[in-house]
């Protein structure tokens, strides 16, 4: 048994961006050592979040609207009187989402569905230069 | 330290169907050469998903109304416009819930309470043949 | 590779209180004979819940109303009315935020970002004694 760890970095451009990191993290399983095992994935950061989703622009933009539902935009956040940075309902939408994600992989390769992919959520108000750790535990 | 994976199958018979997979994971350790570690369960698909729940029927019901609260089944979904499948909101209450969960076990045993069983999430519209994948890592 | 197993124990005082465990979990895996791997926390029971979140005032304050949007405590709850025990909506939340989190830690380091903390949620309506599991997984 072994772990290893790795980073995806990247940069985002707006409020609301889902970017699909599926294949990076695959090529991380590809450039270790290991066969089988568990891709952990996990953004440093309270404003970010990962799940999986099929990747078309509908659902994309369904599930902004789905954010918008879980914690609306203009609502009155508490955060935002203390700190001013306009960005209460980043922070809540991504403790609701999570920001780890465990896949399994098997042979070298990730058991996603064929219509599954691996999406970083930026919560965030702004853009962000985004770090997610993979850390992969397996042999 | 080794990597076991085995697949739980099962056919779902109607949307919103909640199945307790506690004893078929338990099963899955007591069959492995493990006696500590970490049961990571995956659902290879966009439109089901994993959580815990104490398992009885009213909560049950009661799972289904916040599910349609987090995405109403008559919302209007960007999805539902390009593909015509009539699942928006179950892709959309996947995301959300999320398709992992790791559950630790010692002594072979997994660490659940009492009350609290592992549920797959059928949230597509169609009954589906399903797979969840039990990946465990321990010693 | 091994596993070691923990356990972090606490009393709550009243629903909604959000407990930051962040330095417990660290102080875990300084403790322990490993270097890098994955943190599995995991609450036995089904109204509790583990997220991260910036632990300050404002924003706990924020999550405790986007909770009361995603399962409020006044709707009608099945659970209720077989159980009387008036923690349906504790339950329902518990599923949704999920009992599960998984984080990375490299030279004995959580790899959590610098504004974001490990957080317990008491859901349930009265004070618990509550036990979360730590199992790491590593080398």
């Amino acid at each position: 048994m072994t772990v290893e760890s790795q980073e995806l970095r990247f940069r985002t451009h707006r409020e609301g961006e889902i970017l699909d990191i599926t294949d990076k993290t695959q090529t991380v399983i590809e450039s270790s050592r290991m066969r089988n095992g568990v891709a952990v994935l996990f953004v440093p950061g309270s404003t970010g979040a990962i799940t999986t989703i099929e990747y078309e622009p509908g659902l994309l933009a369904d599930l902004t609207v789905a954010l918008e539902r879980l914690a609306p935009k203009d609502a009155s956040y508490e955060h935002e009187k203390r700190w001013h940075d306009g960005n209460g309902h980043s922070h809540i939408r991504a403790s609701i989402i999570g920001p780890d994600l465990s896949v399994p992989f098997r042979d070298k390769k990730l058991t996603l569905g064929t219509w599954q992919q691996i999406v970083f959520l930026e919560l965030d108000v702004r853009p962000r230069d985004r770090t997610v750790i993979v850390q992969l535990v397996g042999e």
